[in-house]
């Protein structure tokens, strides 16, 4: 394996119209991936290789490490084994509120918990978005979906990973990641965007996953008061998109898709009542 | 919130043909459930909550805390907070080999072990599962597949969840269950299939999922040889398929279907090579 491969092409064996017939497919990559801050291990994910930068820098902000990218010193990307370490610095600071914060943290598995703290820490705390001004018109939404199909290419080689794009008003999509995993893909995204200067509350969170309460409250970590995604909510995000004052739009395909929370973010003409 | 329910009605607004309806659709739930030994949690899943005592059972099972189901003496789910604790008591010499091991344990995460300890960690050793005598015909994949897309329940309700069964040659399916996340899909069947007295080596494991690398350990850790999906797999997933001796079925619709390793367990008639 060559470590920073994205995709592999796989040899396989096809029943097709009922005949096996030798061929081969290109699936994606799959890595542990280790997030290191001053040579400890926070969090191993995962993930497809690539856009490691942005990755360090996302993860590092939705986990609360960091409230800007000018806070990491440097991100290495270090080949270990089957895997990669990416060995983030931060400025000094920032280390030394990390520090402070791992020694409350006793976590979060496997470290002694009991159920009810582990819970507790499970569902922390979203931040509130409601005070964003972002308004997008319902041709915005579909548009937003549209861009997102069109820019996937590792999804269009291997048609098995995600991808997460951040849409602002007027400019389109001003960046899209993809992985393998849906929460990676979304913490590349925040990484990418934040590197390149836009701020969560300038524009929406587009996914094609489902999503989950995580999904939500990453979007709302950047301030972001939008997220839109191609597939099914769960109730406990639509409970904390809710909460949030965060607009969760799910199911877009092509023109039509479903408003779960907050509506009145979402320009419109009227609304038949059809209950 | 009804902590025991599996889904929930929700208020929406949708837009079909160009205008917005108030609508309602039914959702899947999720929730924060724990896994507590001892007093002290090993882990924290976002679930949909039910099948308790299987989601135990599995979840003790794949991380190689027990190796029988007879290892529990009992499991306890209590709301706690907005989640659930499922406080499992082992019998008391697992109890013991459990504390020992978490000493050697340090993590998984956040708990001080550095990048190459974390990946060695994340890239466990996978049993070898060459040995089961099982032969899967054609007609068994496709049978398989099948009898599970009719068995659920919740998927029909929400579609917006996973399915995993477990399937034995001329027994047909003998145990399915759901889940909002495909890792606890398959924990919890693997629960229901060893408390109902089934050896992992006897049959084929089905998923609704595409397939990671952890899906392919906790199959090879019940025994099972063979793991069918109806998504894709990754290469990491194909490799260590591979090297555990596991046959691995993708990408199956109505009739057809890709096998990526081990296709000897598969009886099949003449293969044509269009390569």
């Amino acid at each position: 394996m060559e470590i920073s491969r994205t995709t592999a092409e796989v040899p396989e064996r096809a029943r097709r119209m009922g005949i096996m017939h030798e061929s081969s497919r290109v699936v994606p990559e799959e890595v542990p991936i280790a997030f290191t801050y001053r040579g400890s291990t926070h969090a191993v994910m995962m993930a497809t290789p690539g856009d490691f930068e942005d990755f360090a820098t996302g993860f590092s902000l939705t986990e609360g490490i960091i409230t800007e990218p000018a806070q990491i010193e440097s991100v290495e990307s270090v080949v270990e084994g089957q895997g990669i370490d990416l060995q983030i610095t931060l400025k000094d600071e920032q280390g030394d509120a990390l520090t402070a914060r791992r020694r409350h943290m006793a976590g979060p598995v496997g470290c002694g918990l009991c159920g009810i703290e582990s819970i507790e820490q499970a569902v922390r705390h979203t931040p509130d978005v409601s005070g964003s001004a972002l308004k997008l018109s319902e041709d915005d939404v579909v548009e937003a979906v549209a861009l997102l199909h069109g820019r996937q290419p590792l999804h269009m080689e291997t048609r098995a990973v995600h991808g997460a794009g951040f849409y602002v008003p007027g400019k389109g999509l001003i960046a899209v990641r993809e992985d393998v995993g849906r929460h990676n893909a979304l913490d590349k995204l925040v990484g990418a965007a934040a590197r390149a200067g836009f701020k969560g509350a300038e524009g929406a969170v587009v996914v094609t996953s489902r999503v989950s309460v995580e999904m939500v409250q990453k979007t709302a970590i950047i301030g972001s008061p939008v997220i839109i995604a191609i597939s099914a909510p769960t109730a406990l995000a639509i409970r904390t998109a809710e909460e949030a004052g965060m607009t969760l739009i799910a199911l877009v395909r092509g023109d039509e898709f479903e408003i779960f929370t907050h509506a009145d973010r979402i320009q419109t003409g009227a609304v038949a009542d059809v209950a």
